[in-house]
């Protein structure tokens, strides 16, 4: 089944690439906490091609609307959202929700679509259409039986992580108010290009805990070359360089594959099943498995193979642990360490230039793309679906947790008289 | 997890009584299934209040919208459901899907909401607020902390059904493709009435496999009670005298219990795990799990507890089961034979009597509903529900036993020399 | 998956009615419960056959060993416990463990079998073997390809139901740690008989919150007729003439059906999640999906089908609720009442008496049972497994609602300076 | 839950470093798999400390008992398994299954531990043990409110891989029945040293389908290395290096990281769901979520990000992929080539030189290692375990796909006359 996370924090999604729109149910928010639709839009925003210089030209607005989930006692408020609205003989509008706490049932919202005519698309139908190397067009087509929305990737469009930024974004919501904690990204290779300065490297100078004002410093930075170059990432030179060689690689018709690194900063410790379902296995599965990532690490990652063990190992003190090349984790567990995490993206699979391919009846093709535009570097903007995969698992295990500790006085409804 | 199914077929739902909308995701039809909104359409009128004169006089639409999951090449044929629109600075409209073979992907569906004002719930808001007796109101407010949507029930509203009916309907259509099954119900109790004729009986009468012409001869008499007085039952004498005595406790401002016997039609054989997750198990959890149910009853039922062993071991011969106490399934297998349950459902619980209660801070209260109509017998129309619960578990059993045959023919996708 | 409960607290298990053993693993008990095995055996004492002279001749000592998830400090103590030995070239033996903390680590039982040689079931050897009406053998025959372990019934034999047993235990212990909570259960109905006296009405009489010394009462009564005719109920009128009933009827080769009522005391209020993973609906599937089961009622059951609401609604006082018609739940969720259901067992399929039957390659037989001796009533040891069952959906209920309260000092790990 | 895989194959486990033995329940298997114990007893040698002279000197004999899911009518055969013998007043010996096929149902399967004393644990013990740098103990002690079995690491162990090997054993089976898929692996790197030459290389020089003889070969290649040196790998300049360098590391009383690649031949092509439940997702976090892993990568891997679009899409001709940097995946997808992922292991955490710690108080210490040697590369043995678990991974996507082929003719179960 479609679902991040679970089994108590999950998120299921529905919705293609150019279909009507993109639907999400979030189950296992804990009731009474304030949600603020805008809250979510920001993240969403982040998430948007467009959003960015180097991102597809394509304006997709996501607008997000919440259906189910909510409440509060000011119906006014409550329903402050945009009216949907259907057309037809029985022309229906209900006014969607903009802020209300959650009420511990699943919460939905939806995401129009609207993305244009599909007419591009036309070189990819039917059973003599083209396959674009990299692309899922060929297993998705024999997997199916041919029964598959060949529209721009369809199901497999990263259009479909709509889901987990909102899903992501009611786990950042929570987390936040019950501990603080917030998840960053940034950019840190683009082709063959690397950061000097990483994420993990700034945070590890400030601390186990992080306090407000460093965290706005850090979000600073980053929004900052995401305004100028757009890509996010601490290290200002690095971006410079990697913006120039994005526009020049698209060009020239081709793209680049990018390492991002996602934090997440003052996590609660303890928090994590192990083994089987151990949140870094979690982590892994879900950074890892993400659209076009060939490659996740936890921590100090592949280097630590290098090693030796009275290197690797971090000193523990009274006061925390002395570093953090385990990066927030040990046997699965949270020790109270930023969590971090580096994700390795392919290359766009889409390029303008031409390759050897097939028909889908196998029929050998000297391939080119006719229409549309693309991400020359999906990297660049995976950042906030990285934060978002990472809230969500980190929720959930904070609810396991919750769960191995049962206090009589919440199960209390009639006074005891004892 | 808000999931009817799975692992393999299953439902996702999202959505409050008074809220904007219904959401519902289905995972796991297989692809190629051909789907048309209008015969979900056709189901979920089926459920709506005021689609019998029986039921409350609240005025719902229903209208189904497909946001994802379908596909074919014919965009326009696609495309011609209803336009769905967001207002604002930056207005959206998405036309939604009419008709498509489903791909495999997550089917989404939004029913939107017309239900007016939520004033008439004033009298329940807030800590001291009231509670109906026989409604979740006490133990939902202190299970959430005081966080829960008091509009008409909120989430535990029967609108919730809706999911169900999609999910279901979704189910019913690709069951009838491959085996020609079909689900029915019929009322056979209302308060202290009791059908004479069962619709179980009726079917035995038929043998294991029922023709399209006996099919609808069923559905005919089913519809035929239905239009005449609201009460769809293949005994037209008993839904005369239902439908009298509903009329005068509804008068009377009071309410009836029902039962509803559902019956599934041609179902393949050889569907369900045994023991822990036996269809035998989860029908009895999904039919007697719903809303106001009480009792739930495979085959012959509580009856059986009376017999000997050689009364009720239903005797087999080569071309099937001579007789069907065992309601198509043993050791929680379908044998083939019809699958019969019947769930018994208590009185609605709002009436218009005064009743003993508290308000939410304990305080004693004699309790008046002040405003709001309701189903004086919620079993009236409870049969399409239990329909598609029945065929949603149908549906996951039947995919878990293809999943025991591995076919390497489905697995190749370029050829291979040998 | 063979998964009873979840996904908080789940029990898996395997094994088949003849061969070498059942083996349990238990998920989810939080860490800190004292656990020793002499509790759990006892409960296994109560399930097994040849425990009441009214069950199958057949002897099993089912002694219960424990090889993970428990410890304490005190090594001797813990590992005294049967010792475990494996013979060969390379000979094995292992202490199991005796009593011990549980760790929140997967807990693991193995139950030899002592059952001796499968020459009974030579009339059910391969693809000409006899088919017994009633039993699973043809279903599972043709639904495996024939692979099935024809042996006493295979993995569908109730001996199966020592996991329950063994995962109902566990959860027993830690809800009457926590809550005092206890779960009875008294047969009701044996054939045609009914009980005059039901555990339900017994504990009404005692208000919501029922002492220790009640408790004790009520188990002494059930243990009375339990030790004196082997029916544990407490009508002891009702249970001497459903001894003799049963007496009589399996000397005629003959079984008999069976109601069992079991209840849940001092239960906590507010657990169980509302719709479709309510506490009402995984019990109805978990109650009524045991073997031989075909119906299961909460609360009044199938009686409040045939009443008006102003009868059935329970009254709400300051104190609690007036009455117990809803057996424990509203709206899937625990009220604090005593969790009250039923279940009906259709009789004994194995009788001596000739059947009309078949031959796995369906040709027709009249069929003979040649050997074996079964229980002519199998509702008189089913109150134990339904306890379990019934335990083990109250625990993951519990957890689940746990699971709403984070408390943010539960993930402390360094000491934080503020 | 501790279950690997799932939903369709899944493996729980339970049974801790030092415990009375290690439990495993598989499901899902399907129906008619001839299972043999000695092939699993196999793939458990290879696993075994002891089995390498690198290993841990801690003698193992891990000698797997199937107790239960298996059946033939041969019931000598199939019983020919060692005898599991229980003291005590009412001892009970049970023949174990050595042979048989798979039924469809659960299959358990027990090792018991020899491990001895577990006095070498005594420095751990109770609120003032030690903890040991890049353990569990910490977090665990916290996490479980001090209910923890300290001995070995407790449940963290890699003993608990058992079950993985076991539920991979299986699969193999499986899977190589069907479809001739094969898994092999290969050490790469160790410490600062790297291999020159990888298996995933060897293998793409042989072309999509590998024949029986080429895998023969890459075994006898894989195996020579592991009995010369005790590191499996197809390079044996670098096993000797490898071995040196562990050698030395030992005597210094440190510790080696290593790199382990791991890979599955003639994998079936479309197995896999694409999204949230991707085999891309899955195998990252099976693989990668492995004890003491700290990064994972499919096909090529890290290495993609430095690419353009150009250089890394695979070409496709009309015989298939004309490269491999895509690993097999494509979209979480099977192609048809061979699986290719790379894990890499942090060092040993148990050294015996003296490291900065705190005792479970949070008392800083000077630890040392009172007792006990340890792997000093862990690496060197994770192979198997890494193969178990594609395979478990593996085997789950197939039936996944076989569930959506929906074949009518396996649910007859009486003939129709038509």
């Amino acid at each position: 089944m479609e679902l991040l996370g679970g089994p108590l924090f999950a998120v299921a999604g529905a919705g293609e690439s150019h279909g009507p729109g993109v639907v999400t149910i979030v189950f296992g928010c804990p009731p009474g906490l304030w949600l603020e639709r805008q809250r979510i839009q920001a993240w969403l925003d982040r998430r948007r091609p467009g959003g960015t210089r180097h991102g597809t030209p394509r304006r997709e607005s996501d607008r997000v609307t919440f259906l189910a989930g909510l409440y509060q006692d000011d119906h006014d408020r409550l329903t402050a959202g945009p009216t949907l609205a259907l057309d037809g003989d029985d022309p229906q509008a209900a006014a969607t929700y903009d802020a209300g706490y959650t009420t511990g049932e699943p919460i939905a919202a939806v995401v129009l679509s609207t993305a244009g005519r599909a007419g591009a698309y036309e070189q990819f139908r039917g059973p003599t259409g083209a396959v674009r190397p990299g692309h899922t067009d060929l297993v998705k087509h024999y997997q199916s039986g041919g029964f598959v929305d060949i529209r721009g990737g369809g199901r497999s469009s990263y259009r479909s992580t709509i889901s987990d930024v909102i899903g992501g974004g009611i786990a950042r919501l929570y987390l936040e108010r019950a501990f603080g904690t917030v998840f960053l990204s940034s950019v840190v290779g683009v082709g063959p290009l690397r950061a000097e300065r990483t994420l993990a490297a700034a945070v590890a100078e400030l601390g186990p805990r992080i306090a407000d004002e460093q965290v706005s410093a850090l979000s600073a930075a980053l929004d900052g070359t995401w305004d100028e170059v757009g890509i996010p990432t601490i290290d200002a030179a690095f971006a410079a360089a990697a913006a120039d060689l994005i526009k020049q690689t698209r060009v020239a018709g081709d793209s680049l594959g990018a390492v991002v690194e996602v934090v997440g900063l003052n996590v609660p410790a303890l928090a994590g099943d192990p083994l089987y379902h151990s949140l870094k296995l979690r982590l892994m599965g879900s950074l890892g498995g993400l659209h076009a990532a060939q490659a996740c690490e936890i921590g100090d990652g592949a280097a630590v193979a290098g090693r030796r063990g009275s290197e690797n190992n971090d000193p523990i003190r009274g006061t925390g642990y002395a570093r953090n090349s385990h990066g927030g984790l040990i046997g699965g567990i949270t020790t109270g360490n930023p969590l971090v995490a580096r994700v390795a993206f392919k290359p766009t699979s889409s390029i303008a230039r031409p390759q050897q391919s097939v028909r889908k009846d196998l029929a050998e093709i000297d391939f080119e793309l006719r229409k549309g535009r693309h991400d020359p570097c999906v990297g660049v903007r995976a950042g906030v679906t990285l934060e978002s995969r990472m809230a969500i698992e980190v929720m959930n295990a904070v609810l396991m947790h919750a769960a191995r500790h049962v206090d009589p006085a919440d199960f209390d409804l009639f006074p005891t008289e004892e």
